[in-house]
């Protein structure tokens, strides 16, 4: 039996554990993972240097190595969001629905564990910590499988996970490491479907869009996003500057941070000027449309497959539009309906922009950058969903859940 | 370009048309629909009965006939359903959250429109009016793909539909019917992720696991029931008795009956005769195990595989387990996770079972037919989900509804 199949069948068995136990048991052993991983640090530590010597050899960037590497403040700080997740509200068992029925039987929806959740991710050890402790918050058991740059760190993690969850009522089974790190075991999670009940990416777009195409396991499509602020004609100047200058800046690799920039048309004769400087000002390489480019130097003249691309970087592209109108069919061509903001002090526009671009978040005099399971209040983030189905935008405890129907009687049967 | 891509992108366009109808103008169109289809009810009797007679020229099954057959009763009770979903509340707009921040910043989480369903189906030109008005109630746009069989059926129907929308609010281009029924074309909806953000199957075992194996576009999997009756040591033999004949015989033919049974061993010593008699007078031919087989004449030894089987139609699998925690291993290993039902007196048994059963919906003392959208007062039903994600078990008019999270500011940024 291979490796992902012989470990699908101990998830599956050992989500019928963890799914039934309780807040207090799940909470417990939470917190002694939390305390392994401080304990273990220096195990940790080493194991880690062995995936960045290792790394280094490989020639991996430095970014890349960055992503990969631990030290005593990153472990802190991921046995401190374990605290965090501990003091989340279990979201396993509310009741969603009651309904009556007029022969009686009372039937009640109830919020229950998925099951088992498959995780596939690239470079961030403490990713593995992130995923194995929400599932552990929600009730499911976990497949986890990372890759090749950080199995030594992985593994050492996982083992000090397994240790803290032997001395608890969570069985460790719940959380399983997939160690072979070839792309076979990605394909057979992919076709896990007898063990596995979902499977989320969190990684670049090449991951994503491989596990999109090759995936017969239900996927929660994550991260892309082409994001776009649209400045209206009666935008407020210095407020239209720093949500750009935000929206672009505070973060430029990261998926809620804008790509493109939409600006009425009568705005930018009087403002375009000065906001694309500011950018300049800043190292953000510009490419406008060819009324921009005609006004303003060193702007790049924009090719097609600019208004699709995802610099994640200091590089934004600029289009002037006639109106409300066109920024709405703008966005939603182009873009991938993660963020989307409008800055504008006329209500009505606001109302249009908010209702027909199609987009996980609209944002209305704010910057794109608040898509966030923890800016939004949700004291976890599984990722950020840019699907439809389950759950879309930021997600938090409950998108790791389903259903159940539970239905009581005495004695009914179908006329 | 295909007809497939074509109808993608009139329908995605449409999608946002659609998307911002007020109730008001889609009840005003369902109901516009549902005259039109009286109106013109020989029209589409004329194009059923040209389906009838190329099926028996292709000698399809008399069963197979029969779904495909309309009549007039049958379009007066596809009309007076869709006066049923304009009484429905309509979903759309609904105020999800509502999370204020410290900052000012106010987050509305809303219910929106899928955007673009796609429904993959067979025979049934009924269905073809049940989706189609299922998508114009929750403001979504559908691409329908039904089989050949039906196809003059579902062509009249769709014409009647476009005639209806043309003189209403909501555009035309919002229903699509593929009228090329080869492979060709369900193979490219499959793989229609830019303009598709949902692709549900309704038919039988073939399609639906083909549908779940290649398509991209999320899929919403529904339908196999192997769907057990737990009767426990101290279950009521006279109920235990009724709900078995109802839940295996009131319609074999449907997902939410059951395909095995579970005796406790000292219930079928006391009482295993006679309810196996029961059966077996109704014509339900009873495969066993060797203790069954053993005692009780007629019954046919039960294969491995027999544990597994949805026979939908007279046939059942009959096994003795020692106690409900047997039941539940079993259940949870050979059973499809859709309906599962348990017949005692004693509730912690219930419990038990109701909590460790995995399925969309679990039955202590009643039928498992009870498994449906209008059984359960959702006064519709767009299938039954036997995944976790996104729904599970019956689905209602919230099955096609997403979510988008509203953010208003006064200029915001993250710091």
């Amino acid at each position: 039996m291979s490796e992902v199949i012989e470990k699908g069948k101990l998830a599956k068995k050992a989500s019928y554990q963890i799914g039934t136990c309780t807040t207090k048991e799940k909470n417990e052993a939470l917190l002694k993972i939390a305390n392994g991983l401080r304990k273990n640090e220096e195990a940790i530590l080493a194991a880690n240097r062995l995936d960045i010597q290792a790394g280094k050899e490989k020639g991996l960037s430095a970014s890349l190595l960055d992503r990969v590497e631990l030290n005593q403040q990153r472990i802190a700080a991921i046995a401190d969001a374990i605290l965090q997740i501990i003091d989340l509200t279990d979201p396993i068992g509310e009741v969603l629905e009651t309904i009556e029925k007029d022969n009686g039987l009372k039937i009640i929806n109830t919020r229950v564990p998925i099951g088992v959740v498959g995780m596939i991710y690239e470079a961030r050890p403490n990713v593995t910590v992130d995923a194995a402790t929400l599932a552990v918050k929600t009730g499911n058991a976990i497949i986890l499988r990372g890759s090749s740059s950080a199995i030594h760190s992985n593994l050492a993690i996982v083992k000090v996970i397994h240790e803290a969850l032997e001395d608890s009522a969570v069985i460790p089974d719940a959380i399983q490491l997939i160690e072979d790190t070839s792309r076979e075991t990605a394909s057979e999670l992919f076709r896990l479907n007898a063990y596995l009940d979902v499977l989320i990416p969190r990684g670049g777009k090449n991951l994503i869009d491989t596990v999109v195409r090759e995936s017969r396991v239900p996927v929660i499509e994550t991260g892309a996003g082409n994001c776009h602020a649209y400045i209206d004609d009666t935008a407020n100047p210095e407020m239209a500057k720093e949500i750009t200058l935000n929206a672009k800046l505070q973060r430029p690799s990261v998926c809620n941070s804008i790509e493109s920039l939409l600006i009425q048309s009568d705005w930018f004769e009087q403002h375009g000027n000065d906001l694309i400087a500011s950018l300049m000002e800043q190292g953000v390489t510009v490419h406008g449309d060819a009324r921009i480019v005609e006004k303003i130097p060193f702007v790049q003249e924009a090719a097609a497959e600019d208004w699709r691309t995802e610099y994640l970087g200091l590089e934004i592209s600029v289009k002037t539009v006639a109106n409300v109108h066109e920024a709405i069919d703008h966005i939603n061509t182009y873009g991938t309906k993660h963020s989307e903001a409008i800055i504008t002090e006329t209500a009505a526009h606001a109302e249009t922009f908010k209702q027909k671009v199609d987009a996980t978040t609209v944002y209305h005099n704010a910057s794109t950058r608040f898509t966030d399971g923890f800016e939004f209040g949700f004291g976890a983030e599984i990722g950020i969903s840019t699907q439809k189905l389950h759950a879309r935008g930021p997600m938090g405890l409950k998108a790791l859940t389903s259903n159940k129907f539970i239905v009581s009687g005495e004695g009914q049967i179908r006329e």
